[in-house]
């Protein structure tokens, strides 16, 4: 038996992005992001969500710019701690101990020791509420190369990405192979 | 070193959600999306990314209304077929085995046998390419009474979402708990 909960925001799984932006002096700043996705194939586009009183809005209005760096699970220290500090107080790469580049084709740095990066430009912004809804063009992504398979695409075994759940303010590890995708399904075609 | 794999749609992780929706003849369809997320809180909204040349896509300009139910581990296969079949050609609900039931809130219907449901109605619809972004305002979320916490949460541990992972067109389960979230950073505030 199904039990209303009321309107919230649960939903699983999420994601846990490290957004990377420069501010109006260009000092790079991250925050964590865990709503938002690729939203396009064509263009190759991803959303990110942020309420308006975030140091990242104001970075990401004014350069049109964002990275998605993806934190490993060696990370998840780094990861948590750009979603509890700002910007505006501290130079949370610094803390943190990363280390900001520039990307060379959008105005956002990256953080180098995370093994995955999307490099996009604002395409959208649309006021939800709350929250503000920015889609970016994705204009490449980078990945380290013991990240990638003998294909030359991403390995989620060797990236190790994990996922934020809500109802416990928790990480999640990425678990063991369930099925393939687009094949399980088949035997119920026949 | 990081190594340029160009512009993609490659991001961790994507999650499946199983849409629900009524075409014009009141049929209810399941489709499986992987792009899509919690967008704001206030409201509290969803978004879920489609092509034009889905028969979702019409239900949902028609209808203006969706369901996001959630597959469980052991509900996959009918996850996947759900991405595979289209609802012009058959009755992904019957094929599967699933029963549609009538959103009390929306007009839209969702899976019985699925053990989390979020209840939505369009807010906007956001044309960006290939894929058009539709945002709904959540009404209302229904979870499985032995899905809830003592507190009325959802349990993750209960529900057993899962994963997509494209490149290597795999769903993953989620893993072991990794560290707690808004905490384990606060080590690098000292």
């Amino acid at each position: 038996m199904k039990k209303s909960i009321g309107a919230r925001t649960f939903l699983y799984p999420m994601p846990v992005f490290i957004v990377g932006t420069y501010d109006d002096n260009k000092k790079p700043n991250i925050c964590a992001v865990a709503w938002g996705g690729i939203c396009c194939s064509k263009p190759p586009s991803v959303t990110i969500c942020l309420r308006q009183a975030t140091y990242t809005y104001g970075n990401l209005k004014a350069r049109q710019a964002f990275t998605i760096s993806i934190p490993p699970e060696s990370r998840v220290k780094e990861a948590d701690y750009a979603g509890l500090a700002s910007g505006r107080d501290v130079d949370k790469f610094a803390v943190a101990g990363l280390t900001p580049v520039a990307s060379e084709v959008v105005d956002a740095p990256f953080v180098k020791e995370f093994p995955m990066v999307l490099e996009c430009k604002v395409t959208h912004i649309v006021e939800i509420g709350l929250h503000t809804l920015f889609v970016g063009e994705i204009q490449d992504i980078k990945v380290e190369e013991d990240c990638l398979t003998d294909k030359g695409i991403p390995d989620i075994t060797k990236i190790k990405p994990f996922s934020f759940a809500m109802d416990s303010m928790s990480y999640y590890s990425i678990g063991p192979f369930l099925a393939p995708a687009f094949a399980i399904g088949k035997d119920l075609m026949k």
